[in-house]
């Protein structure tokens, strides 16, 4: 078996277990967990959880009562259950192994208040594939492509259920013709900026089930202050207090 | 007649005339023909171009051949007229009366490489109308509404001929919704910011007849550094320098 190690999550002490040489989780997963809002006894699933890094941070972050994670890969379903049983989270947070694709087989149609996913931003076809197949699976869109991850949101959330994505710049066309074209109006985006003169890479993104047109593009989030600092805000989302760095 | 007055535009020492109770242009069209290329010898289309702002700009801007401007209002249409007779530039920019809904019929189809629009956009029904009528229909979706502009561009552009045009953030799910749908593919994007911390309230847009999907979106564009106080870019994009200020 590879290689695993442990790392610190820096917020209510949880930890998260992840092999060293397969698919870690990213800033996206905590941009993302910084701008979800779930509401009090609210019920998420997150799609295509890896290593459960967003339900395990959602349950910190939110009052949300039930947290579901669904994995496609078996190795990494198993390593995020651990994670979950290493914080005593048991009671509230449930990974699943299975396929996005049959979600909605998986799931009760109109169940969750709030759906997150992280998903695999490259095209099929479309660049060089990873050579570690655990990180080709969660970053190239083999096993699933958007729309199936659009329906799997379309079905399982409950009217006026909100939708949270991170997902790449470089697809925001495509990405929000796809929530459109199923009922998952783009309410609210956020562009994320390496520095404040460069291209954004990434986006926030919340869309609600049957909600109207009419959506707030964020103020720009930028990354970096100079090469190695963070500014203040991604300290902010991080819980890190960079005095203390 | 409604009092008029002459503005300079600070390039190539055209002028604009504009009514002083009316619709007049403003950073929307300067910011986008900022944003807008023109191949020399270009055929170039604004439509529901007002007071005629944009295709004076992009003659002044580019090596384009031929610029068109498609408006509705017969007040606006015969001041922009005037504009270009003012400006000596009969022999390349051509104001013409019409709508936008039959611009298919007044324009011969596939014959533009770029197309420009600063459309109205606020949504019919949607919002004050305007006291002013000139003002209501240059902002309103009354005569027109977004996919009639970009069922326009779609006929009259060239394959793989670009349409450029500056939108409201709060439209944006929306506008590339039609775009997509209508085959122009979302290519570049700028989003404007008013500060660094606030939400944005236009974006630049470039979208491509048959191109593919894949999109840039470019660096944040902020408009003030302080209250009263434009930034390097925005002085820059005025061509103006802000130590002579």
């Amino acid at each position: 078996m590879a290689k695993e190690r442990i790392d610190d999550l820096g917020i209510k002490g949880y930890q998260i277990i992840q092999k060293e040489k397969g698919f870690c989780f990213g800033m996206d997963a905590v941009l993302l967990s910084g701008f979800v809002s779930v509401k009090a006894g609210g019920r998420v699933l997150d799609l295509g959880t890896g290593t459960g890094i967003l339900p395990i941070l959602m349950e910190a972050k939110t009052k949300g009562s039930y947290f579901a994670g669904l994995e496609i890969q078996s190795e990494m379903a198993e390593m995020a259950g651990r994670s979950v049983k290493l914080n005593h989270l048991e009671d509230k947070i449930e990974i699943v192994e299975g396929d996005i694709c049959r979600a909605s087989a998986i799931f009760s149609h109109d169940s969750f208040d709030v759906i997150t996913s992280n998903p695999p931003y490259m095209i099929g076809n479309h660049g060089l594939k990873n050579p570690e197949e655990t990180k080709a699976i969660a970053r190239h869109e083999i096993l699933c492509k958007f729309s199936d991850v659009s329906l799997a949101a379309k079905k399982l959330l409950k009217n006026k259920g909100t939708f949270y994505l991170v997902h790449r710049s470089f697809r925001l066309a495509e990405i929000l013709y796809q929530l459109s074209k199923d009922g998952l109006e783009p309410k609210r985006i956020r562009f994320v900026y390496p520095y404040k003169d460069k291209e954004s890479n990434i986006f926030l993104l919340e869309a609600v089930k049957g909600g109207k047109p009419r959506m707030i593009v964020e103020p720009p989030l930028i990354v970096y202050e100079a090469p190695n600092q963070y500014t203040k805000e991604i300290y902010k989302i991080y819980g890190m207090n960079p005095e203390e760095e």
